[in-house]
């Protein structure tokens, strides 16, 4: 079970309510009445426990499991051990997030504002909402129902964040529109100045960055990301996006609906993103660009061209993902034909 | 215009008033008594606004722009449309930074300690000084004439701040001297221990980190960068040098003058750049190399050797200029063959 | 010497007790009774300094050094120029180190809690602790003998913490458990969620993160730094582990006892670190791999496959650093060839 000093756990739960809230089968022989504690890892659980098998790297695991019941997809379901009972669906991992948030259902937070934080008397906090200590909040802030501003973050003048969301503690906002259902985490910077200098000998000029960073609906950024204002057009974060850790995001970059962009990607100002774009991890993209909707770029990659919709592209610089795999061939036996000879 | 909740404009500005902020001359017919009442891009200005051209890619929008005015370089003046004024500027973007400026003037800080501040009895604060909600500083701290200290930010007991410096929010300090008109971004971390361990079998020992970080006049560090100081000389970041966000640069490193380091740059300990570096973004350098005045390196380029002045390298490990552009063109052809034969 | 601001000297010492403490061997025609005042770097130390040599780098230094004494291994310590004691270890840096310490001792912090911290009256706070201002300390926390909660740090309900630990100002903890002597530098974040979505065409679905961050003794980790918690099994960060500034954790990651990783380093979900294992920096590793003990990851590496214990790999994709090496060397003959021909 998880640690109940963080976790509280719901159910039990019976395998035909699991099924429902899964959007899964119950397969012939399980036993719709048999009741269920808790979630666990394949290589943990126990007979009152529901599993899931999504990777089939795990697959070992799965047919060694003492798992009550396991999510899998038909392909694998025949893998089961003996007693454990099986739960078929077409997207297993799916499937294991609604069970899992089931069980672990997140808390309401209290609302309410900490006597220690600090809230300028021009904000509006919406019902329920809830202001952790230390937080600081400037005027005419505007905080939408039920969102929780997380303790010594802080939040500048003028800022709009919607109902639900979830300002991490020490995360700092400025210069910004945050929409709802928004989970921003620990020590997120958004909206401060961007990296505009006019360059000269004599001297780099601070050109004045006069625009906003505007995050859309049930986005979520990770811990100590960055995102800066736009320079006079706005800095965009479309509906959906899930941004990791320590991700770059510079001013004027429009990311569209549902992309996912993995940690430490860097993202060069004016660049534009459509929707359901995936970046790997650490890649990085120069400025100016259009990358289309549904674009796929490899972790590392150095993205310095445009990118077609629906392309996958690797290495740097970039290369479309075939052209890429056939020079890292052509290296290969070209280092062992010139080594061995 | 630029949000009214985060930016207040001042103006309007004649013309003629305009060209000689912009350090930019008037073209022929343009009346110099024309008002205007803001900057806006291209793309959206209109009659009573000043735009600029500086990116040739942009050009098209020059063409079809409705801005009332706009600064241009004498080479691309002609192809303003008809009811569009040309300022011409040998420097378009540092013009429209000294325009924009002048629409757009910072705001003088309102001075004061915030009641929620916690600032030690030995700290000095200069005139006009601003530390605003959760701030804390230590003992010994001195905090020049006009500096402001964010919210949240931690100042470290006898830490030097010039006049006219900016500490952003939620901001560390420590073990550093920093001098005037510096601005820090939210989140950036300077002073902390650097990475000194002497490694062993049986567990790696920490080395004492004696030396300091001097961040000299005019310098900007963006987001959640993190500057280390010295093991027993000190870090250096020299006067007008610019950094990004979530850059690293680690213990013993001195950077000249009127750097520009692009974000999420790793500059390993006592590497030595000259004057007018630039780095580009995710750019990683290895420890206790000299890079020599006006340098380039590319964005995401491996640095292990010493990098001549003047010199532009590229690539992992990074290679000049046009040996990596070769090696790139090399492979490709190589790929293709292989790939086609 | 150290910056009077920021570092108080204990001393003088004489060599034989410096020798003692260095754990080295005093040269023939040392004198054991003659004292020193501080440590210094070769360049800069004077007769009444005791300095060091541990890179060959530094030899010129060393030849030409005014240091009363220095720290060498017996092979380098017949360049040592006339006026200068010299202190034989097989280890010099590790010597220095020590010494250092001796010169340098931390400050014993301060017990007790700052009246503007906020501490959760359910937390216990052990003998000689330290609560600085503005930190916040949620409901059950835990927190050793002689810890020091730093200025505005954040600890999340439930998350112990061990005895003689540092958490750094404006570092956030949640959901983890922490060891002993355990140093976490300013913006550290541990225990937020991992990027764990359910992708989806019609939308990313979250996926509960279950699981804790377990941070084992003497492990110290970088400025702004994030570790995200397990999705069920736990993310663990082995005894005595040193992890440098920037560096991304992700979710379910296992890392060994005393490993090195240096700045910006980012390790994918699910991977797993044997012992003593080394991560240059810029490193990326994606999901689910194994790396022996003791293998060695060069800079800017991309290593997609498993690596063997004791193993050195370089590149990215990386591969064996013998032929990587080769296919570097390739690649650049080619291009002469190619380019000259």
């Amino acid at each position: 079970m998880a640690d109940p000093r963080f976790y509280r756990a719901a159910g039990p739960f019976k395998l035909g309510e699991l099924a429902r809230i899964a959007e899964a089968e119950i397969a012939d022989g399980a036993d719709p009445e048999r009741r269920f504690k808790d979630v666990q890892p394949l290589s943990v659980a126990g007979p009152d426990d529901l599993s899931f098998l999504d990777n089939k790297r795990y697959r070992d695991e799965f047919r060694k499991t003492r798992a009550g019941a396991v999510l899998v997809h038909s392909d694998l379901a025949r893998d089961a051990p003996a007693g454990t009972q099986v739960l078929v669906s077409r997207d297993p991992y799916r499937s294991y997030a609604r069970v899992a948030a089931a069980f672990y259902p997140l808390p309401v937070p209290e609302a309410g504002v900490h006597p220690a934080a600090h809230v300028d008397p021009t904000a509006t906090l919406g019902r329920g909402s809830r202001v952790e200590a230390g937080a600081v909040i400037g005027a005419n802030v505007d905080i939408g129902a039920g969102t929780v501003v997380g303790a010594n973050a802080v939040i500048g003048s003028g800022v709009r964040i919607g109902e639900g969301s979830i300002v991490g503690p020490t995360a700092t906002l400025a210069n910004c529109l945050i929409g709802a259902r928004v989970i921003l985490h620990a020590g997120v910077r958004i909206g401060q100045d961007g990296f505009g200098f006019a360059l000269g000998p004599k001297g780099h000029l601070k050109v004045p960055q006069l625009g906003r960073v505007v995050v859309e609906d049930d986005v979520e950024i990770g811990a100590n990301s960055t995102i800066d204002r736009g320079a006079g057009p706005d800095t965009v974060i479309g509906q959906g996006t899930k941004i990791d850790n320590l991700v770059q995001i510079a001013h004027n970059v429009r990311i569209g609906r549902g992309c996912i962009i993995v940690s430490q990607v860097g993202i060069s100002g004016s660049t534009k993103l459509g929707d359901f774009v995936m970046l790997g991890g650490q890649a990085g993209l120069t400025g100016h660009l259009t990358i289309g909707d549904g674009a796929r770029v490899a972790a590392q990659s150095g993205v310095m061209r445009d990118v077609e919709p629906g392309a996958t592209v690797g290495g740097s610089p970039a290369l479309a993902q075939r052209e890429w795999l056939r020079s890292q061939a052509a290296l290969a036996r070209m280092s062992r034909k010139q080594g061995g000879g």
